[in-house]
Formats: C-alpha cells, sequence, structure tokens
C-alpha cells in the first residue's frame, strides 16, 4: 500500500503570514501523497468582531446562525484555503482546494438540538475516500476547510480535527495513513505549564488513565479521543507534534 | 467531438437566494458537460462598505489593494463559490468550485501600471485546458471563481467575462464549447432602454459599426470584444441572454 500523510494545522499556524509560509515549506518536503487540513477559529473571530456580528463559543466550539456560518464560509474556504492552495503551488505541490460540499467529498448532518443549539454545525456522516483517492493518484495534494454539506444546500461548520480523523480512516483502507496533528505545544503534555514534559508515546489506557487523573484536559481531550477513534479504524501512525517538530520525529505517538 | 456549455452569470443573480436557485435548477438542466464562471461584485462592495473599505472602481473595474484582494478572496471563492456548490449538489450536480490557483487552472500576470495601477488585479495568461478536460470527463462540473493565480504565491482579481471567454477559446480544441453570457437584459440591445430591441445576431462587423454609431457601449464593449475573440479561436456558438431565457432560445446569438 502506499503512504499517505494526512496532516491537521490549527488556526493560528495558518493565519501569520511568516508562520504560514514556514509551515507549507514543511508540509511540501514531506514525501508521497499528502493531504492539509486548516483551521482558521481566529481569523473567523476577528472578522466577525469588525462586522459587530457576537461570537459564541461553548466549551471551544462556536455557535454558527446563519451569519456566522457566512463568515466562516467566507474566512475557511475562502481567506485562508485559497492562500494556502496559491502559496502551495509555488512549493510545486498541485494543491486543491475544497470544501466537504465539492466533489460530494464529506457529507455531514446538522447537529441535532439537545441542551445546546449548535446552529449550521455539522457532524461527519461519510467521507468520499474513492474521490480522495483519485485526486491522491493523479498527484493532486488536497486542502480541505473545515466545513462540509448536508446535501440539501447546506455547509456546515465541522470541527477540523474530526474532518482529520474521519479523513484519515476513510483512506486507512487504501493507504497506510500518518496522521500528524500539528499543535502549538511540543507533543501532549504532562504538565502543561512545562513543554518539556511531552508523553513521547500514549496508549489509549494511558490516555484515559492520565484524563482521569487531570493531566489531559481542555481540547486535547477531544483530539485524542478522535486520533484512538482512528487507530481502531486502521490509522497506521498518528502524531501530536508542534508544527516546526513535523521532519524532526519529536511529538507524541499515539499507539 | 463532446458538447461542452459554459455560462457565465453575473453577481446580482448569484448573490439573491431566490433568483440563485431558479438560475441553479436552469443551470442543472443544461444535457451534458458544463461550466459555471460566477462574478460576486455586488456582495464584495457590500461586504466592503461594511468592513469601511474604500470601494475604488474604474470604468466597472475593481482598484484591488491588499485589502480588497482578501474581500474579494473571501467572497467570491468562500461565500458565492461554495454556496453554489452545496446547491447544486441538491440538483445532483457534482460540482467542484475552484479557483485558478486550484490545480494551477488559471495562471495570470499582475496587470502592468500604465496610467493606472490596478492592484491585484489578474491578466490571463493560460487555462490548463488537460485539467478541466479530465474533470469533465469524469462528469464533474466545475465553478470557477473570478480569482486567478500568478505562480508565485499571489491570487489575482480577474474578470469573470474574461474567464469564460478564455476557458471557451482553451477548450474549443477538445469540445464543441457553446458559451452563454446571461446578462439583466434580454440579450444584446439597439436602444439600451427599450428591452424589445434586442439584437437576434450579431457578427463582428455589425458590433464595430454599432459601437462606432454609440448603440453598444459601457460594459458590453469588453464583453462583445471577449466574444468575438472566442469565436475567432474556435469557440462554436456564443449567447448573451437573460438568465431565464437559458432554454427558450431568446437572446443574442455572436456569429
Amino acid at each position: 500500500m502506499n503512504h499517505l500523510t494526512i496532516v491537521k494545522v490549527g488556526g493560528k499556524m495558518v493565519e501569520d503570514e511568516s508562520s504560514l509560509k514556514t509551515f507549507l515549506k514543511d508540509f511540501s518536503l514531506i514525501a508521497g501523497h499528502k493531504i492539509l487540513i486548516h483551521g482558521g477559529g481566529n481569523a473567523a473571530t476577528q472578522l466577525a468582531e469588525r462586522l459587530g456580528v457576537p461570537n459564541q463559543m461553548i466549551d471551544g466550539r462556536r455557535i454558527t446562525d446563519e451569519e456566522t456560518l457566512k463568515i466562516v464560509t467566507m474566512v475557511y474556504a475562502g481567506l485562508i484555503n485559497k492562500n494556502i492552495v496559491a502559496q502551495l503551488q509555488t512549493f510545486s505541490i498541485d494543491a486543491i482546494g475544497l470544501t466537504g460540499a465539492d466533489m460530494n467529498l464529506i457529507l455531514a448532518v446538522k447537529r441535532p438540538i439537545h441542551t445546546i443549539d449548535y446552529g449550521y454545525v455539522g457532524d461527519v456522516r461519510e467521507v468520499n475516500a474513492p474521490v480522495l483517492k483519485e485526486l491522491l493518484h493523479q498527484n493532486y495534494v488536497p486542502v480541505l476547510a473545515p466545513l462540509t454539506h448536508d446535501g440539501a444546500g447546506h455547509l456546515l461548520n465541522t470541527n477540523a480535527d474530526t474532518i482529520a480523523g474521519q479523513t484519515a480512516q476513510a483512506l486507512a483502507y487504501n493507504f497506510n495513513v500518518r496522521l500528524m496533528y500539528c499543535i502549538d505545544k511540543k507533543g501532549v503534555l504532562m504538565d502543561e505549564k512545562d513543554e518539556n514534559s511531552v508523553i513521547p508515546s500514549l496508549t489509549k489506557e494511558e490516555f484515559l488513565q492520565y484524563k482521569e487523573q487531570g493531566f489531559i484536559r481542555g481540547g486535547m481531550i477531544p483530539k485524542l479521543e478522535n486520533a484512538f477513534d482512528a487507530i481502531a479504524s486502521g490509522v497506521k501512525e498518528i502524531i501530536i507534534t508542534r508544527a516546526s517538530d513535523m521532519h524532526s520525529g519529536g511529538g507524541t505517538f499515539i499507539c
């Protein structure tokens, strides 16, 4: 089987011009097939502020009303996605920027309302693996914005970590998939305040234990849950690392 | 040779939700291969106003400084393009929304400064016909936003009429191309104030004569120049018509 590297990068890295350039150069040096999935939450928050649209967040998740959906569509699928694509072309990477609506790539359902109405937020139902596989075999590099669609004409705001995990799972039948979550820290830390407390490798048992003990918390929990789901579905290797350490072998290995 | 219909639709039609829906339904009923190219100038103007960014237009062309480029990227490649794609999927059209940077589809050069500095505005150098041909043969429907790239990492704002004309020309070797410019009027009018003065067909000689006589003027002139260039390069048929008359056989035929 061919190797495939899926890299998820957060907003901060892609919103700053100079860090984006460094990151994209590193990304372009990854050998073989690759997919990039990006965030862009800070830029969306800033645009909302400039437009006087209130930012409503619950546990780090954005409540996405109609106005907010327009904002994230503009920022994720327009500004950030197309800037990445144009810059990757300068590194001889034939990038193609896509949302889940393009080529019917990622079908989702609007999150049902229980206690909270998240608005136009999508939970992934199906990643179109054959289409992604075909693009990869034609040597394109898909660049995915964190937007899906419901098949009924609506775009849906969808967490980029989830898209990365689900895409990795969907392609695990066709490729040896390595999934890399690029974060601000050196890896998963045992002590959030100590950059040198990186956990070099993490099993599911250890994760559950560290979570229980309160060492691992916040946004890292859903990220790791995505990661363990992906491992259980046949993804070969998952690394959580600082973007600048992408080629240095550092970070936390999920196994 | 296979038939290919390329439809260019202006901003007004795609910015209003209900007219967009009607238009996309009509578009979806076109038999065979098709490409959609859209504008979005009014929505860009509105967003610029909300953000306090001055709109500078010269002869209907937008002066595109760095801030304005961000705005048109968000509106054209994000908001409008992805809404069209998501809605076409509901009509069983497997749409893929692209700019000229995606798949290196349209290479352009930043317009040289003579008397006016248009900023980040691109003049088309090359349309990647093999890639578009491949997408069409795979039964995708490309939806092109009016943005190109310079191959050096910059997106460039590019007139949608020009993209339509150049794309039609580039594909004329591989397809029997029909190019349709959808406008607000019933066709090219002999008298701008009389909707019933549609010129049913127009040769280059007649165009030059009517232009000289002042019957044809304003934005219709570059549109028709694009059209006659395309005919000279092998495009089979060009129609300038009201979007709602797409299937009725009305409008002005360019021959």
